[in-house]
């Protein structure tokens, strides 16, 4: 990469179907000189897998750089240990780019939307020179979850409260929150609610492998945990969202 | 419409750019032999031009039916006025299906994504016998709000709320949020703000007419209305959303 400024689109492809993908993501993945796709970590091969067959089926002629992703150090405080991975990250990134010779813009296809819980937008931002950026938007878990069951993600005028796992553990359910949706959360934090709590859980969701559960929590909380536990051993990861209506909303 | 149910896919078709629509929601609309479709309502007939380019885009074979919106009472109070309209919407539905004959699924399409601030679910579950929904998510206005900005939704492991203007207008600022995304305000509730809350506006989102302002609310509120006015009164209609930060959060 010389010191001038280069174009860098962070494209959005959904939550795990091909499908997903806009016209337009499409689109820029064939106007794209360079892509750079991080090696596939243990376990999830399936969607490294995903992602060249997005490429594939797109038709890019895009040359295809590669970079590892770091480990996060353990022992760092949160905000510590997450800013310390994304600058190792950017070094990375920058390092797969230098004499890559990019004669156009290089595109980083990113799960979902690149807005939400993705830090890729912050990544981008800590490159030397800063590159004029791009984003594409994609289909969030949270869409392919509302989507799989039928169900609508506000009451009507109501409002919504994104999440993480780690914040409901930490701060309780929100202040005046009617419809909850959870990202991030890898410890089941919804079993600490109220029993009548509606969940429309999901996972793998956009996937051939989705799974769908819903009702009380007090009714279905012990059998997302099992079916949770279960898949993840057998898939070596997953990926779950979902979303909690107080029971004194509509639904 | 036979007594039988029947499959009514809802195709999320974006915000305005035909790009929008996922490979999924080309196939479905392919797939489907009958299209639903309103009649343009005055001054929209652009919205109304796209979703026939879309059509035309998909390369669907499918049958091309039409239905016109029942004006709202507005001599209702809020609730009652929706539902009554949401009732006229199914009725009108109905109607248009009935002897439309179609020997296979019914396709609507849905500005943004059928899950937010859309009632086309509530509408379809009103309809007799409740057909076989299959929901097919879209781009909406907050992604391409967030994508024209290069903007994350969320600061890092934080929240987001999204809700009304009304609302906003008659419960103030939510309790403990740091970012807010404001849909259907048409009464610029963002001045009523502290003016050093930040805002990122935007209009046409995804279409050439795209308009984007950001700044301080002390700064930009008020050239944000009269923009809006402006174009409003040139284009006889306008779809806006914004992005709220309090003045404390990262940006």
């Amino acid at each position: 990469m010389t010191a001038a400024s280069f174009d860098l689109w962070l494209i959005g492809i959904g939550t795990g179907s091909p499908a997903h993908v806009t016209g337009e993501g499409m689109q820029a993945l064939r106007d794209a000189a360079v892509v750079l796709v991080p090696d596939k970590g243990a376990g999830k091969g399936d969607l490294a897998a995903l992602r060249y067959h997005i490429l594939k089926a797109s038709g890019t002629q895009a040359r295809v750089v590669t970079f590892d992703y770091p480990v996060r150090d353990p022992a760092l405080p949160y905000p510590e240990r997450v800013a310390r991975w994304h600058d190792e990250i950017a070094r990375r990134w920058q390092s797969a780019l230098t004499g890559a010779g990019q004669a156009g813009p290089v595109a980083l296809l990113v799960w979902g939307d690149p807005s939400l819980y993705d830090s890729t937008l912050r990544i981008a931002r800590r490159l030397t020179p800063v590159p004029r950026l791009r984003v594409v938007p994609g289909i969030t878990a949270i869409q392919a979850l509302t989507a799989a069951h039928a169900l609508t993600l506000n009451t009507l005028n109501g409002p919504v409260t994104i999440t993480t796992g780690r914040r409901l553990r930490d701060h309780g359910w929100p202040e005046d929150a009617e419809t909850l949706v959870v990202m991030l959360d890898g410890d089941c934090t919804f079993q600490t609610l109220p029993a009548d709590t509606r969940i429309w859980w999901g996972a793998f969701l956009g996937m051939p492998e989705q799974i769908l559960e819903h009702g009380r929590i007090g009714d279905v909380a012990q059998r997302i945990i099992q079916i949770r536990a279960e898949t993840r051993a057998r898939h070596g990861w997953i990926m779950d969202t979902y979303l909690l209506r107080a029971h004194t909303a509509e639904s």
